[in-house]
């Protein structure tokens, strides 16, 4: 078994999801936001962050971490607060001694739904289905646990080579 | 007197820089870099910076902090890696319940030498001069310096006007 600690870092919400990978199967362990004021300075929010993440980290001791990459392409503001919120995560992974696999937005999106542009709704409905959530957790928090199970499912090569089927086959040709 | 805790993160070193202001009189106290091996992951570097980081914090105890900002019109990679070392080192700030000054690179050559323009070396030798030091640290650590400088001389309001006296009179005026 392996536990997979999927982040979502932001400055003001970092979103994690845990699971449990074993054989293929993927279980659902927990989830949740962690968040500090808005009105707090940015490295208090970061501080209480970072905080909460070593709670997290201590409590459900996960084997592996994954998060996304953060692209410049986005509004450069946006882009520069979240690398700020990813260097605080993975400075705390560091601190415990994990690692932390990354993967492009697209990567996640395929993974989990089968195409790399899918919608994010349909994203979380994949979430749920995949790993049998009763209802939908708030949206950082689906989407950590869509980066976890992205690990999940591409770091056995017999689950990547069927995700990677699928997407092959998924633009406009005969099934 | 208030000790400041000038920093300059990067992903692979992080320049310190500490000094203590008493009404308006700086004094060097200590300088150096924190770094960790370039092959290492990025969260097991921010992780080994972050240790440094906190065993700086815990040894020098000082009563504030100092970073120069990130902007997003350099080279989008280099900002988007300083911005990752910058959260890591507001959280580590944070965790230690210290409060950070932002300050942009201009405001730093600035406060140092009197010209937001100033050239690099400029800037150093003037870290050198205001706190007597013999000789000039690697150019990480008198970066760090330079921001500790910055706060320590615009905390003060008198330190404040006499500069922006001087930027005023700078570009052509008579003095």
């Amino acid at each position: 078994m392996v536990r997979i600690l999927g982040l979502d870092p932001g400055s003001r919400v970092c979103g994690y999801g845990v699971i449990d990978e074993t054989d293929g199967a993927l279980a659902y362990v927990e989830c949740g936001v962690l968040t500090a004021p808005e009105t707090w300075p940015m490295e208090k929010r970061l501080g209480e962050i970072a905080r909460g993440l070593r709670e997290v980290i201590a409590e459900l001791a996960p084997h592996v971490c994954a998060v996304e990459d953060v692209f410049s392409h986005q509004n450069p503001r946006t882009a520069l607060a979240l690398a700020q919120a990813r260097g605080m995560a993975l400075a705390v992974i560091g601190l415990n001694a994990l690692t932390v696999a990354s993967y492009p937005p697209a990567s996640v999106k395929k993974a989990v739904s089968g195409s790399g542009r899918a919608e994010k709704s349909q994203v979380a409905r994949m979430v749920q289905a995949l790993i049998g959530l009763r209802s939908l957790p708030t949206a950082d928090a689906t989407d950590a646990l869509a980066v976890a199970i992205t690990h999940g499912r591409t770091m056995r090569p017999t689950a990547a080579r069927m995700v990677s089927a699928t997407i092959v086959a998924a633009p406009g040709r005969a099934p």
